[in-house]
């Protein structure tokens, strides 16, 4: 006889507990929330740190490959930017409306780790987050995971700093799994990148170092209310948060959900192919940027940056910078006493696998103001003209700061009603509760980036004394 | 107020019990298990076929493409063979072993659709199978699901009859789904290709039509003992039946199974590119084959095909033939009374994501008898002298015949002990439960087609009286 080794499969209860007091907790133990704004103003002193718009001829190692026009490092590493030409055939068998085009598409096909480290304090689990600057974020600095690591990093192709806090993550000495899944990265601007998100409680003391603080989930629920501080990778990690589960109901089953999910990978025929990013039909390069003729969707720039936290001290790169601020909603609606939101099957020429969740809306409305009004994205009106009283949450938030220059969109969840979204929604969207959501994010590429900082914002919004 | 609509998320206890009771009964209402044989000769009889090599100049309608080589079908439908480049870095950060191969592979873009219609009759849930024809079978016909069809067959590329059943899988008139996932095809052979796996329960009377059977999963778990008798599509789908769980224990949770699997995911580095056709490194193309240089691995070659009861009446294209006899096992062992499988993360080169989850032995020996005993690989040889009181489970199975001719492999459940299979695996593999397998397969790019054969097979263990 063995002795007994086996562990219970799923220890989600006892877990979700200790998250549920987490979240209604609005005072840390490390750093009270009212004295926040100066830490980080103070972390923003003590790193200085500045961002210069320049030409692409300024970039340093960077340069457009002759035969393709790609843009590319000398070390083969870090990014490139090439071009993407995507056909998509919609309908049940493909037959149905046909749309094309072609853009710039950042490849990186490497998987980072971005990781939030878990301790409990007087029984009550804090999370250790960073202040963390980033050349494309509006404000600079923001609130991130505590390790936010692309392969290169930790390779040391930067030839830079360790990665800290990296062993908690990787590696014989690192902690207890709360959530571990590769998670896509924006299908609209990155080739099939995903980046493993991970939450992990520490076995053991953990040193506190500058630029770092431990929050409780209501301290951070707290800051998720606040326009552009908790960064896109903090909010996708926190969105894997195995959070209690509210209801056993939902408009549709579990299993019919996987099934819908299923139906519209299957109707969306895409075929996705990189060309060469020079003479990428509707897009223009000039001095300073690569741009779509019409000036709509995004511009590709190049910056030099000068930061002391850094891993290097200074550096130049290309940003991706979209055109205008985005709108980025669920549409919400209380079906038999259960809240559901409306998710949207979007096709992003990006996806490995053809459609992600997305939220309702997914837009920045100017790339879509010269169009008569049939034409436009559907449920954008309702989300621009929503009154205040529909609106549950708000905030500014930005993209990955890495990648994105002042790539900020409205984050919003708004009440709906059978007149605004009606109960039998059109094809490509569905009612689905945000437990169900919670349970699909448990698996890679269910939810799109923008519908996990959008779960993260709901979980927000019912944690403290909110 | 609004009325009730909403439904349990879950309903799988319920469901579960009806699935045992099906598999506990080993006599349908409609064909005895003893009359299956004569059954399946007669239809057999009736349905007049034969397959027979020929030369790719004797291929109508496909021809190797002059600037690539590829093999390609006049239409642009079907599929093409073109050539695939792989590279792959191992180790935790793509640092380690190094391998690259070049092969020929099937491209076929589009889903498919797998499914079996279920009915209960006196209360027992019986499924509704096919026999069907497929030139590659090395016996001809098998047993397929209620619906076996590319998206060219129901978009008449064929320009044959409809597909018989379909309306209960797709459209208005669809019934229950008890499952609906889609599910990777061989990675070794095809690039991401993914087939949908239904399984439906139907809504009102169902006509029974030539061909086509009602068995209960008892009957479908004997037939499942037998060489070559329910062909691949067959067993892929009832894998994915959500049967009963046996225990809420394992070696490794849930998030920690996740955990190792995103683990397994990110430290390999896999480039997959395709590439022309012609000119593949140590492959030669002959009048009659493609094949390796070595004479390993597969050969393409061409058939035509005569036959009565398919969508169209004759017709030729190209196969993949395997060289020599596959082996295919799980070595099982059980913990503290649990049954345990060792799955393999495996890399394969047309994989959508990298991994996925393998049985623990996928081979073709006579590949790897030119190499020393060290670089064998793992466990093969346990599994090729396991004595015959270890082994839990044989039968020769083949892959799909619609493109692989006489593609056999020996399935096997082989009891180890710790001496050849330890607690402590070697990177790459992990002990799992059947239960966890179940789990996982609810989504797809879990498991692979073979490790989703060994699990259906190794549900057929215990169904019945066995």
């Amino acid at each position: 006889m063995l002795p007994l080794i086996l562990q219970p499969r799923d220890s989600a209860t006892q877990l979700a507990d200790r998250l549920a007091l987490s979240a209604a907790i609005t005072e840390g133990v490390h750093l009270p929330t009212t004295d926040f704004p100066d830490w980080l103003a103070e972390r923003g002193r003590v790193n200085a740190f500045r961002v210069d718009r320049i030409p692409f001829a300024g970039l340093d190692g960077w340069s457009f490959e002759e035969t393709t026009g790609n843009l590319v490092h000398r070390s083969g590493r870090f990014f490139t930017v090439e071009g993407l030409h995507v056909i998509e055939r919609d309908g049940p068998y493909g037959d149905g409306p046909y749309a094309e085009w072609h853009q710039p598409i950042i490849k990186q096909p490497e998987v980072g780790i971005l990781g939030i480290l878990a301790k409990e304090f007087d029984g009550v689990l804090h999370f250790l987050m960073q202040a963390k600057m980033e050349p494309g974020n509006p404000n600079l600095l923001q609130l991130s995971p505590t390790v936010q690591a692309t392969r290169s990093n930790y390779t040391k192709a930067h030839q830079g700093a360790d990665v800290k806090y990296i062993e908690h993550f990787v590696g014989p000495g690192r902690g207890r799994i709360i959530a571990d899944v590769l998670q896509s990265e924006h299908g609209s601007w990155f080739f099939r990148k995903s980046n493993r998100n991970m939450i992990v409680e520490a076995a053991g003391d953990v040193p506190l170092l500058d630029d770092f603080c431990w929050l409780t989930l209501g301290q951070i629920a707290e800051l998720l209310h606040r326009d552009n501080v908790v960064n896109m990778d903090a909010r996708t990690v926190l969105s894997c948060l195995p959070v209690p589960q509210r209801a056993t109901g939902a408009l549709h089953s579990d299993a019919e959900l996987l099934s819908w999910i299923t139906g519209e990978r299957a109707r969306h025929d895409v075929h996705a192919e990189r060309v060469p990013l020079a003479g990428l039909p509707g897009w223009r390069r000039g001095e300073m940027a690569i741009e779509h003729e019409a000036e709509r969707y995004f511009k590709v720039v190049a910056v030099a940056v000068q930061a002391g936290n850094r891993e290097v001290t200074s550096w130049t790169q290309p940003l991706f910078e979209p055109v205008g601020l985005g709108v980025t909603a669920f549409l919400t609606r209380v079906f038999d006493g259960i809240p559901h939101v409306l998710v949207h099957a979007r096709v992003e020429g990006g996806f490995l696998d053809t459609i992600e969740l997305g939220p309702t809306v997914q837009y920045t409305p100017g790339n879509y103001a010269h169009l008569p009004e049939k034409e436009r994205p559907l449920f954008l009106d309702t989300v621009l003209q929503a009154p205040v009283d529909r609106i549950r949450y708000e905030a500014v938030h930005s993209e990955e700061g890495g990648r994105f220059l002042n790539a900020e969109s409205r984050y919003l969840l708004v009440d709906a009603d059978e007149l605004d979204a009606p109960l039998d929604p059109p094809p490509g969207y569905a009612w689905v509760t945000p437990d169900q959501l919670t349970w699909l994010i448990r698996h890679g590429h269910y939810l799109n980036v923008q519908a996990r900082t959008l779960l993260a914002c709901l979980n927000a919004t019912t944690a403290g004394s909110r």
